[in-house]
């Protein structure tokens, strides 16, 4: 099952959302939830999105949320790429490097990337997104599956220069509507790790690796994460990126007004967002 | 004004929580509002909890939350205290160095503090934190005090396995109810940074440094911070921690189980935890 996070004026001129469930072209409205997330929160959440029957939009045109708006938890992981640790030119890790991400970093799968006055450094980073839907902690590797509602696509854009003023990549890592997410929620039946993630700037391939070169499983993160701190419905695991970022390249290369910036994960969708300067 | 936030169960065996002021040793309920977080939100929020007149309680032996239970954000600064960068062999910085807290590892002024069976390295960070109560982008440092609602204390505890095992601290500064965050808000007419900060363990005193030996102001931090992301009533932002902690001293002290760590700010008050092991 496919969902997503559909926004809609109600004729009233506020921003107002609603989940909703893909087939095909239509997306049907989950009544009474206002975004996935919300929807992730009911314990009936599987259930109730595949009985939904309400209202029906075309998925042509639709202007998308991202896919969980307001996660309680976004938490990023580094350096899970074989290649990517290699071009970084590290070791393959023994534990998971963690760090976060505050959700008003989050944008739609169609929304303009905002490039900041302050970096001219500003980096793509494709992802495979692991979002929770049940509640746990200590959850072991076998039990984790049945924590992970399903998956998305995610990219952690990231300006270098921020990230590396100090030790701590967290102010490089978390601009404001920086971090497209979506389009949509694919269910855990319909999606395991493997299929290929791209990222391409003005249709130039930057990335392109399978999601199977992960060093840390979605399972082993779940657990792993879950030893430390509570994951709860709605909770995002960012589980890293790949080679051929731009701050890797020679020379290193970032993204520029105007660009476009297109991120996919085969059987999950596409990210496609333009750059554009605030004002 | 002094705001806290009381736990009550209002007879129904269910744990709800109220806004309080705190007059001298008298809480009066500002109605309407679950939490000090959930006050904030109203931008009518000083001049509603000067003029509550809701029920009452008496201080002494009120059960009380987390001053701000469910932040949007909390974060943290590293490398902030001249004399904690000392002892730690490092130089003074050009930059804050940011990291995260997610609200689920905050507790109560009084609340057990959860030694987790994963870490036998748990240390004591006493720290300022600062509450944001007005919304806010790109905070001028002359703006700033107008969006700090006010400080609290805070200790922001710390299991150096986790915290070293990687180059990002996250994992090493979010486990599960292990921050004590209050006793109250303490609003900014009545408190600057400046009074005395001391942590104690058993009574015997580890840090003790005057909260004026910040490298970065509260005002520098909201202006640096809210360039990157906005601000909202009810993040938080913890400002690092002076010498003194376990760690750097020799030979190297952590918490153990039974002891009680003691940590005050003249003018905002004590949070006093005893240390439990988790089952």
């Amino acid at each position: 099952m496919r969902l997503l996070t559909l926004r809609t004026d109600n004729g009233t001129g506020t921003a107002t959302t609603v989940a909703v469930r893909q087939d095909g072209s239509t997306l049907t409205e989950i009544e009474g939830f206002s975004d996935v997330g919300a929807l992730l929160q009911d314990p009936e959440w599987l259930a109730k999105a595949e009985a939904a029957n309400g209202a029906t939009h075309a998925l042509d045109g639709a202007d998308l949320a991202a896919v969980v708006p307001f996660p309680g938890k976004i938490i990023c992981v580094g350096h899970n790429y074989r290649n990517h640790i290699k071009e970084m030119g590290r070791e393959i890790p023994d534990y998971p490097t963690l760090f976060a991400k505050y959700q008003e970093s989050l944008i739609g799968p169609n929304d303009d990337l905002a490039l900041p006055q302050e970096s001219d450094t500003v980096d793509w980073e494709a992802e495979l997104a692991v979002v929770i839907g049940k509640q746990g902690r200590r959850i072991t590797e076998a039990d984790a599956a049945d924590h992970i509602a399903g998956y998305a696509v995610l990219n952690d854009v990231s300006m270098r220069d921020y990230q590396f003023r100090t030790v701590q990549w967290l102010q490089g890592k978390t601009w404001e509507k920086s971090t497209p997410f979506g389009p949509a929620l694919v269910t855990g039946d319909e999606f395991s790790p493997g299929p290929l993630m791209t990222s391409a700037v003005d249709g130039e391939i930057q990335q392109q690796t399978p999601t199977a070169d992960l060093v840390f499983t979605p399972e082993f993160l779940v657990s792993y994460i879950s030893t430390i701190i509570t994951l709860n419905p709605g909770d995002v695991i960012a589980t890293g990126t790949p080679g051929g970022v731009g701050h890797a390249q020679d020379p290193k290369r970032y993204l520029q007004e105007g660009q476009v910036l297109v991120t996919t994960i085969e059987g999950l969708g596409q990210l496609t967002n333009r750059v554009v300067k605030e004002a």
